[in-house]
């Protein structure tokens, strides 16, 4: 009989502060090719996504992220037919983006089969999509996947990983380039951009690389209480559309959509900025 | 010479989610007559001041809720001259309700002395205006002196902590009757209203109190990292004045205060509610 006692995970950011949660029990544990990949399930959130110590989704508050980076392209875009999800492999952004009926076709590339494989088994929240037949699984780094792929995409997402690891590339001027030759000439890229309290080094630079590529390039929030923070911001690049101006709240209201975060005055209020953020990508 | 290495300082909720912060140096350390007070400086936040072992604000990200308790009703009601600050006697609210020139005077009631007096020794970033002559400090229980004032207040601001120990009646039907009457017939409440995510228990039965006082009830967030769950709310009641539809715009133009966290598009979005915070408080 394996005995167990409750521990805390703690994730800790420079080493100076950190969010902890009180663990009940280990699920997965395990290293892939790529990372260390555990599932725990947690007092207060529930199942929990941790890879290489950082803290991906929970299964109570995963829906502020998820509904954040899809609903607000998705709804921007005047057709989304079709849609590249770099990252992301547990599968809750494909879930919000399978709620659009007209996305024809989802692509996934994720690098790690074992996150995709252990999301399926234990985190059915997230990954109840992932076999839809408008969703395809394609096992590869996003940033070669990218690279071979020119003007065929009206959305791209990506849901990565802090800039740590296999995810080092995904903060790079080259990626973002190749994004932008993947996507059609009035095409739409969102990422996350870690937090604009904690994370302020990375996502200055990354308005730096952005600039010379996308016209219209614009930063929204959200909270993520289980995100070091708990506010979470969001890089939304577009060729042609802006999220204000070509919101489609007429076919938001038509499709009546089951969320929990998102609505048409959080679309709009997700871009106010705070004076300390706008200073930071000016 | 004293030796005291490095420890971290963690804030639990219901002993199963917290924040940790990596301590440099303990301030000050002591018990008054109410309360357990602890400053210490931190290596992320800076200096952080600590009640009963919640931490209440940090050098660092103290500036969102002192500018959201006080600017949304301050450029709300038309004319604020007499305003009364419950709690808050770091004097954070204080600093910001003295950057508004239509403010004869601010009284502030503190119950415990020895928080005005070590906020006034070691943070000064916050207690910086408690000399101002328009600032009255009124040590005494702010549920007593509300009781004994009717019909004065432009704005009552009640900047409390969590409701333990001290606090425990502020969240109460009462107290509220009381401010209620304290007010003037066009006054405004603003109350912080603990995490939407972290404590629903205390949220919800909040509006059900309020709802026969005020005509005009609405919450409104803000981003507070080191806050349990990082998302902070305010109930914003009113007898007349709207915060949207009586936004004195022109004159925060005018006034071009020094805020870091608050502008015009931030006094607006603040009062967009995600889903499941509007259900909560139906």
């Amino acid at each position: 009989m394996a005995i167990e006692m409750d521990f805390w995970f703690t994730e800790t950011v420079n080493d100076i502060v950190g969010n902890t949660i009180k663990v009940k029990e280990r699920i997965f544990s395990g290293r892939s090719e790529y990372q260390e990949i555990e599932i725990v399930d947690t007092y207060h959130y529930g199942r929990t996504l941790i890879l290489e110590g950082s803290v991906q989704l929970t299964e109570k508050d995963e829906f502020t992220y998820h509904e954040m980076i899809s609903h607000i392209p998705l709804f921007t875009h005047p057709n989304p037919e079709r849609v590249l999800v770099i990252g992301g492999g547990d599968g809750g952004t494909i879930r919000e983006v399978m709620k659009h009926p007209t996305v024809i076709q989802a692509q996934l590339a994720e690098i790690d089969p074992l996150v995709i494989e252990k999301s399926k088994q234990f985190l059915p929240f997230v990954s109840c999509e992932l076999e839809n037949p408008r969703v395809e699984i394609i096992i590869q780094d996003g940033m070669q996947y990218v690279k071979h792929h020119k003007g065929i995409f009206d959305v791209v997402l990506i849901d990565s990983p802090d800039p740590v690891g296999p995810a080092v590339g995904l903060y790079q001027k080259e990626f973002f380039e190749d994004v932008h030759k993947a996507l059609k000439d009035d095409g739409i890229m969102v990422g996350q951009s870690e937090s604009p309290f904690f994370d302020q080094t990375i996502v200055r630079p990354l308005y730096t690389i952005l600039k010379p590529l996308f016209p219209i390039r614009k930063m929204y929030l959200a909270p993520v209480p289980s995100y070091p923070s708990g506010l979470w911001s969001f890089v939304f690049c577009s060729k042609r559309y802006d999220p204000i101006l070509h919101y489609r709240l007429e076919d938001f209201h038509r499709l009546n959509l089951k969320t929990r975060y998102y609505n048409e005055a959080i679309h709009q209020a997700a871009f106010a900025l705070p004076n300390f953020i706008q200073e930071l990508i000016a």
